[in-house]
């Protein structure tokens, strides 16, 4: 691809890529495949860049993120779900520029929605812009969070007392075990608030972060301070909530 | 509908009145408005039955579930769902005869999924013979339960302390928000195991529990005894699971 590309070009691509690995029979090929099928696809059009994804890492070990427009891949975000036909299954692509999320494809090959957002450009679902909630009261939210994958006493007492705190404070809570689709449902307004601490890497949250807030949202650091994409911490909200969820959140932290 | 009519029969007025439900705009309309539709289709039908439905409970008072044919119905569950467009949203019903579940009917409208059981005849996802999961160790089990409405200190630190206790023994945990899905989602071994203390009514799990066992599952009280349909508690898994499960859930209890 030229290097005068535009991002709607990198979007497309990227569109591309997702679908063609959405079709792919993970009973018979690995997330790996897949990965490298995305790799390449994505590698054709924009030789330049460079790439960081969940199962490569997994092999080859980690990936320093630079400013160099960079390709961060999810081939396969909630692997247990797929396991167990579960309906929360999505390919996640984001493409960071100067280590900014600037473009994200979600696909969910399920349910079929195809979630998109360009830096300053809005953000869709299946071509229709989305927005994220107008809820302002931290009692009527309904909260996504996940219990992870860590399970020493000390990690699952933390999530389990964050969780006892912050139900007398929210108004229902959702697990759906997809962390990307998540930041999906918070892009759209089914979801209000969403966080997660210690998941699996930039991939889970490269392709969502643009689209949160390109429908509108926030992304930040749970403290509340300023997100870092290589953290493995990160919440999502809507504006009018991020103050009240901060503190509810901070009292458990 | 004559004396004679079959369970056949009344598994396909379940089906049309959930259809039909489930084409009611819920934004004008209320669930106390879908409820009666459902009520006079079925009563068109079905003349001598009794009916028993979560909003006629909540206007006029507890109608006790006799030995007599009885439809049980809740015209939405997963209203939080519903009002924030996640898509755990559905239509149940069930017919109990002698108190025993006999007929289900659950219809997810958003993601057009029709789940159907008759005792002794089977369950079906649109038509399709489902099955539960084969899965047989608790630690590579995906747990489903909910956190339910009650806020009070007592009610929610036995939940979290349970939630606490099982994520040592279990692979993950899903929240879905709806009851009678995650019946259904037991049913089609999305889900491994499920269970919910405290949920609102009979009408939560009546179309649910025939669903479960047609396909080869288990409904029974989470301290392992006979479930009772009026005891709002419910645990639900294929048969292999069952020892394992309400040992780990009975520390907790």
């Amino acid at each position: 691809m030229a290097e005068n590309a535009s991002l709607e070009n990198f979007l497309d691509v990227a569109i591309d890529a997702a679908k063609r690995a959405g079709q792919v029979d993970l009973v018979t090929e690995t997330d790996k495949a897949c990965e490298d099928l995305i790799f390449n696809h994505l590698k054709q059009h924009c030789p330049g860049h460079q790439f960081i994804g969940e199962e490569t890492t997994a092999a080859c070990g980690v990936t320093e993120l630079t400013d160099h427009p960079t390709w961060i891949v999810d081939p396969l975000d909630g692997t247990t779900n797929f396991v167990h036909g579960f309906p929360f299954v999505c390919v996640s692509i984001g493409l960071t520029i100067g280590k900014v999320p600037t473009v994200g494809v979600i696909y969910n090959p399920i349910l079929d929605e195809l979630f998109t957002g360009i830096r300053g450009k809005g953000a869709f679902l299946n071509g229709n812009p989305i927005k994220v909630s107008t809820q302002s009261e931290l009692v009527k939210s309904l909260l996504a969070t996940e219990v992870g994958t860590k399970r020493d006493m000390t990690t699952v007492d933390a999530t389990t007392n964050r969780l006892n705190s912050l139900l007398f404070k929210v108004r229902s809570l959702r697990m759906s075990g997809s962390c990307a689709l998540n930041l999906c449902g918070i892009a759209c307004g089914r979801l209000d608030i969403f966080y997660e601490l210690g998941f699996g890497g930039p991939w889970d949250v490269a392709g969502g972060a643009v689209i949160v807030q390109e429908a509108g949202g926030l992304v930040y650091d749970p403290s509340g301070k300023t997100f870092d994409i290589t953290a493995q911490r990160i919440a999502a909200s809507n504006p009018q909530l991020k103050e009240a969820f901060v503190q509810a959140l901070g009292e458990t932290l």
